[in-house]
């Protein structure tokens, strides 16, 4: 199957003149913002613009000039000159950022829902009967679809044969943090764990120039990598600093279970001794920290991917998100694989993260929405360490950015626009997606794949893998 | 304003010859089974038909044959002889039940997000001073466009002036029960306690014959109209034996606090003596039952309306849904009204509705998919003293159904099509929204509302709204 549902060429083809996708030459790795300033200004009119900066500054009308892969200014009043695209009204806000996810596993995507023991009765036997590179492409294309149908912008994956979860980020045009697993488990793309460390290095040295693509180090979780390839991955992170690690931490009871029986402590504490808690990791989940392990958090300076939907699926209680904010930890919000979730933009995660806290805490009033759209934006952006570039709509940053329509009458009365965002806004409210200067999406056609290819290829492998679920239940019977 | 919004004439106005509407005399009341079966027979044909009947039976590809306001007969295979109409694989459904709604309460949607004491710092003030039949009007009107777009065919209401209510929902052709509200506190359309039993005996005998729109009383809360209020309820509901009675419930803190404070026992049992716990009372949230109110509750048939989201958002805690199931007691889905939920379609209340009683339970096994279905359809209508002609695809039954486009990527694959309905699918999913044989929106446009005029007079009530709104801060600091 391999390319066939994505329009665009992989890394490492012949390319034609002019830059990745013939289009933006700004995108090529290597370019400058000195040639940027060269190309064509885009100029967004008419736009109700949210920056999510830190006063979060509003501009209604407002217009957003973009120069190659990069926001040159912005305001209210007057456009500067340029090619206008009147945006009619339309919301503009930062593409969200998606900080725990699997891609590949939108092939799984409501399996055996409600079933308790599902991990080990139908998806592990699955992953190392029928997840091959091949698979992995076709899945991630169903995923990249959906997140620029939705409104991601960026997302940070882990899971096996990254590389071509990179291929595929890279043709669909999104932004992604690709992240080698590393398992003590059988895994479908190394049998040892040297072999997996090969895997993450030829990732790292893949990828290291790419503008919109990050290698990363991705632990499964304490439980099943253990002490001393937690210290490994910590050294290796030591040794590329510039390259995020993602780790499952404190997410289920069992792996509780096991710190205090292995190691007389916490599965947070197991990390640390490890070495691996810093300010490079993004700990999805964290379920189910203690007190102390909060405050060690904070003082190493590691980022929290929040996964609302996953959480309350598995029935594994509401992570304490208001008590890591409270301590300084930043929280990102994320949708984790679509087994877990089933779908993957974050505007369907913004109403359960918001209600979960305020269950939690038995008012109104914890995490308001300004917060909830926060942490799809600004705080995922800086758990990836991207900070600098993406997540706000400013002056320099990367031209990453969704246009919403709010032509439905169910987003109306508009009194406050975050309440709006967070218990109206539905992903098909999204209009257009653009990374790096280019339009992914506009008008909800996608550009940058061939949207019945890839749902078709998709089709084709979700049979095959009913007809070894058929088999497992009837050897089960 | 008015109607302004509205394209069909309302009720008591002069109509077209052949029907309420001008294209479905069968829709004229006092129309017989007798009289349908004169009447074209429309087949939907090549559909995945999910009938929602005791069975789950499903066809697929099915037909189902329409006649008049009735569905005649289904099946797979061949369909019969009839007006064919392709529905090209897209999944029919029964329309959804919304068994718990304050509809004229769009015009409060997303005010003072967050904020504890809303209610009495802005909602009460601004119903006393602004809301009157006309912006009830302009209110509803907005909920229905919603409704119809969100696949609600049948509605409950409880506002005030429910007579322009019912007026909205017979001109946008929904099916409802329309409840006057009754309270001891200052109310937009009653002064004491006898006019307002003046205006709900005005619209029991007003709607008497509407083959789509029901009266019902609506005691607002134990706490807010006192056990004799409750008892005149009661003797008003003997009397009416085919009209619901809608009331909030084990609702709020205080509630139970008042009722022991006062009586020395639950709100449940508060109610239970001034005997208006019957099959006929639709009670909303149920959020603090004890395990006694429980047992009563269940002895007394009396049935749940369940609002995730508003419950959620409130920061109340999680209704005992399965508990409340496990005794035989019926739970519609609703969602409460749009100032509480913000958005009025049910399938943004399935996975919070799903997720809420896993993370109670502990587990991912509570309230499996279907059941959640089967909620927002079945147990809707049931709630509704409707399941001999609602909430499910059987002859005999009314032909109010929905279509729901398989289009979209996030959707698939479908190894469980109850799964991709609670937890991948959106309310712009649907299609198309017929009710009793009539389609009220086809290809996502409404033909029974004005869009563009409904959401201009909303919006124009809204920015009085906000004027007082401003007055109020200003006086308040």
């Amino acid at each position: 199957m391999s390319t066939k549902g994505i329009a665009r060429p992989r890394v490492g083809e012949k390319r034609p003149p002019g830059g990745v996708d013939g289009r933006c030459p700004a995108q090529t790795p290597g370019a400058t913002a000195e040639q940027d300033t060269a190309h064509t200004r885009l100029i967004l009119t008419n736009a109700r613009i949210l920056t999510m900066d830190a006063a979060l500054t509003e501009h209604d009308p407002g217009w957003i000039a973009i120069e190659g892969d990069r926001i040159a200014a912005l305001g209210s009043g007057t456009p500067p000159d340029g090619e206008h695209l009147d945006m009619g009204g339309d919301l503009i806000m930062p593409g969200m950022v998606n900080p725990h996810c699997h891609m590949p596993m939108t092939l799984f995507r409501g399996l055996a829902e409600d079933v308790d023991d599902r991990l080990f009765r139908y998806i592990l036997p699955l992953e190392r009967a029928l997840v091959t590179a091949d698979v992995v492409e076709v899945g991630t294309a169903l995923a990249a679809l959906e997140l620029i149908r939705g409104g991601v912008t960026t997302v940070a994956d882990m899971y096996y044969f990254e590389d071509r979860v990179g291929d595929v980020i890279d043709a669909a045009g999104l932004r992604g943090v690709i992240g080698q697993t590393l398992a003590d488990f059988a895994a479908p793309d190394h049998s040892t764990m040297d072999d997996g460390f090969a895997r993450l290095n030829d990732l790292a040295a893949r990828f290291a120039d790419h503008p919109r693509i990050t290698a990363s180090a991705a632990p499964h979780a304490p439980y099943s990598t253990g002490l001393d390839v937690m210290a490994r991955v910590a050294e290796w992170s030591a040794a590329h600093p510039d390259l995020p690690v993602q780790m499952h931490l404190a997410e289920t009871s069992d792996e509780l279970a096991w710190a205090e029986k292995t190691y007389g402590c916490t599965t947070v504490e197991i990390a640390d001794r490890a070495g691996i808690l810093t300010p490079r990791l993004v700990a999805a989940h964290l379920l189910y920290p203690t007190e102390a392990d909060m405050d060690l958090l904070s003082e190493r300076g590691v980022h929290a991917a929040h996964n609302a939907r996953a959480n309350g699926k598995a029935g594994r209680g509401i992570a304490p998100v208001c008590a890591l904010r409270a301590r300084g930890i930043n929280v990102g919000l994320a949708t984790d694989g679509p087994m877990s979730g089933n779908i993957l933009d974050l505007f369907s995660q913004l109403a359960p993260a918001s209600m979960f806290q305020k269950i939690a805490g038995g008012s109104r009033k914890p995490l308001p929405c300004r917060d909830v759209i926060r942490m799809a934006t600004t705080e995922g952006a800086a758990a990836l360490g991207m900070a600098d570039r993406i997540g706000s709509l400013e002056p320099g940053k990367q031209a990453d950015l969704i246009r919403i329509s709010l032509a439905d009458p169910r987003l109306h009365p508009i009194y406050d626009v975050y309440s709006m965002l967070t218990f109206a806004t539905m992903p098909t409210d999204v209009r257009a997606t653009m990374v790096a200067g280019r339009w992914l999406m506009e008008d909800r056609h996608v550009s940058t794949l061939d949207a019945e290819k890839v749902l078709s290829d998709a089709l084709q492998v979700a049979r095959r893998f009913n007809a070894r679920i058929v088999e497992i239940d009837a050897t089960a019977t």
